[in-house]
């Protein structure tokens, strides 16, 4: 191919790198590649997880990107998101517990960007401030502004990947009377510790995976009175005391919150978990997904490719479980189709009888275990086109059920369990210390003998 | 002139709402006015004042613009900043105090736009995107985002006016550990409320206006516990013994914050009372004001033309005392320069000469009176090319003495002192209640006889 294609990377979160490891894997092997050019507005990679102490803006008057609280644990066991030729042995050198503190993810992905040499591509500080499509010369136009330097300029791209993630703009509804709240009032992107609330009545509006997972922090940490509002049916998961499931909010009236049972109590804390929205603030309007948080995306083939331009890729768009993997093995395909190894379907009909046909098989999924089997099919489907590194996806989805048994039964120990990698069949190791007492984040602690 | 001429005008705050006055008044009186669009990204008018119960993001993912809380009272007597031609008597026909619930003085100018009737220009729930310059067709390209259908289009203008504030984009340096803080961390821009702070130790970092007033309010509200950090000096006001003045903070560490005098406290809140900075993220960088918060801009012919394209035009950028008077006097003067009535300099030497004289008398000021009498001479000076009604401005900037005197003998008691209108020559009415005891923003209590 002729090296004078660029390609422009958006994002140097999970999704960012695994595309710059899936070129700079095919320039080791000897493959010519594209010039790459991956923005980051950040100042370090890492995306989602890449922490800061920051809320609302950073020191760049940009929206703050990353949704993490300081002491976040994984929810899902490590051996369901292991990068198959950089596993979890080989960052840590020795065995390591099934549930990770979020520094030590963090740790891995950082290690995994750079045994794979891909820094080299990332620009730091540069924010995507507009890309639209320039017909006459059949490529990207980008406006980028360099952060530092407060400095706008644009350049031009042959192909543009999409890699900034769905998990950082918040949704946050109106409810009657919030307005008269004078509390402490939150969304999940805005929380970063536990202790401010230790001695408060704190009410978590929405019963998801942030909801949940806060809930179980905030008692952890020493909150006494937690209380979940569900939109349409409570979790029944095996709370503490201290975590009660209520149902919706009918009125607030200033720190009196009343449920639709008729109960009401009073908080001094409102966080909202009720989740976020896909936002692209930089994307012309026939470029731009819309779509809420999906398994299978509207308007992209294989959820890669923009249908009306297929130059234009998203990676890690969709809602996911084995969400390192399906990166991974999405960039390899991305991949493989700029580098002229894969043909796409050669109308735009054939792909949407594709995307139909998932959209199908979407529309049967009744419980989170059709769900993960959803993805797995989708899994396979994609890794047998490319050259990406089999590994037992079965396997791994196994250990998905039994992370969800167990979680049903104790939501307090289930990060207590161990599981065996699918890629190194290596068992984790038994944790010193269980998650409810392990306050720590380092890696000295992680780690210890 | 002719009609097909387009000026838009970003922003329906008082500046805005200042430049449709303006232009509305001259086709009342009979001229030709050209076409005028106002662009709001809100839902309704007021900018600043246009207060809301959210923080960071909007209900479509754009920045919040308004940093007000719920209880601020205004810090200057109503008497600094009077409409001309709708004055304080008219809107609430009857005498009412000096100082103003936030409500109130919304509310003086939402009537203040109804009255003018400029609502008719503006388009609500419409983001600017991004304005740059096209040089081949003369003509400034504007890319709107219409928020509520989700919809991009583009628009071509003759001027554009920048009206957008900039009190909205908060300043957050960095502090010696600040990242270990697990306590309740917020910019000013993000407060709403005192009452989530009665039983904490509140850190309140800077003593410039927002941090003297959020301080009073949490006092007022019932904190008992309040430091206030400064930079380089104290400001000696005559606190209750609840606040205290501490020298700038070397290291936090955890809740422990340490004091350059060796001192060190605990506490439970830290608010950023640190200041905002002048943010266009919509603007070409040929055509972005870069400054600092100062009383006389850089590049800006008597700090409202664009030295280097006079078309683009910034109105009420400057920090201010008089401000709506401000607003509305350089609102008359680039409507008389757009309508034909005021030519600008031949030349952009003669321009920046005239910038270089105001930036030398800008240097010999060394303290707030001497601000107070530059300004005055800026008003002075535009005021006499337009036909904006004349009024006493010296009298006004008497008041703003007087008004300083007052603070400085008793912070908890200046906002009961009232003051004569220059404009209408009516004394305040004295507030039932002294502010310290007045929890009210409803128009009943504030009007109650």
């Amino acid at each position: 191919m002729s090296s004078s294609i660029r390609v422009a990377i958006c994002g140097a979160g999970p999704s960012g790198l695994s595309q710059l490891h899936a070129f700079e894997s095919a320039r080791q092997k000897g493959c010519e590649i594209p010039e790459i050019v991956c923005y980051e507005k950040q100042s370090d990679l890492g995306g989602q997880w890449n922490y800061t102490w920051r809320t609302g803006l950073d020191e760049y008057n940009e929206h703050v990107h990353s949704s993490m609280y300081f002491n976040l644990w994984t929810n899902l066991p490590k051996e369901c998101a292991e990068y198959v030729d950089y596993t979890y042995d080989k960052h840590f050198g020795q065995s390591v517990p099934s549930y990770l503190p979020r520094n030590m993810f963090y740790d891995y992905i950082r290690g995994y960007a750079q045994q794979n040499n891909v820094c080299q591509y990332i620009q730091f500080n540069k924010n995507i401030q507009w890309i639209n499509y320039l017909e006459e010369k059949n490529k990207f136009n980008i406006v980028i502004k360099d952060l530092k330097n407060d400095k706008i300029y644009s350049e031009e791209f042959d192909y543009v990947i999409i890699a900034t993630g769905h998990y950082s703009t918040p949704f946050i509804p109106y409810l009657n009377g919030i307005e008269t709240f004078p509390g402490r009032l939150l969304h999940s992107h805005d929380y970063r510790f536990a202790e401010d609330s230790q001695n408060k009545n704190v009410l978590i509006v929405g019963n998801g995976v942030s909801g949940e997972d806060i809930a179980l922090e905030l008692y952890k940490y020493g909150t006494k009175f937690i209380r979940i509002s569900y939109r349409t049916k409570a979790k029944e998961l095996k709370w503490p005391d201290e975590i009660k499931e209520v149902p919706s909010i009918t009125k607030i009236d200033k720190n009196i919150v009343y449920f639709k049972d008729e109960s009401s109590d009073r908080f001094d804390a409102i966080i909202y978990c009720t989740g976020y929205v896909h936002h692209f603030p930089y994307l012309d309007d026939n470029l731009r997904l819309k779509s809420s948080n999906s398994i299978y995306l509207p308007n992209l083939y294989k959820t890669i490719f923009w249908l009306d331009q297929p130059r234009l890729i998203y990676i890690g768009m969709q809602r996911v479980t084995f969400a390192l993997n399906i990166a991974n093995i999405q960039s390899w395909y991305a991949r493989d189709f700029i580098l002229g190894n894969i043909k796409l379907p050669a109308t735009k009909q054939e792909m949407e009888l594709d995307i139909k046909q998932w959209k199908i098989k979407e529309k049967n999924i009744k419980n989170i275990y059709d769900a993960f089997h959803f993805q797995k099919d989708y899994l396979i489907d994609l890794l047998n086109s490319t050259d990406y590194p089999n590994f037992n996806v079965e396997q791994m989805m196994e250990i998905l059920f039994d992370c969800i048994k167990a979680r049903n039964e104790n939501i307090l120990t289930y990060r207590d369990k161990i599981y065996t990698s699918p890629i190194t069949n290596t068992i984790a190791k038994q944790h010193h210390t269980t998650w409810i007492k392990e306050f720590s984040q380092s890696l000295e602690d992680f780690i210890q003998k």
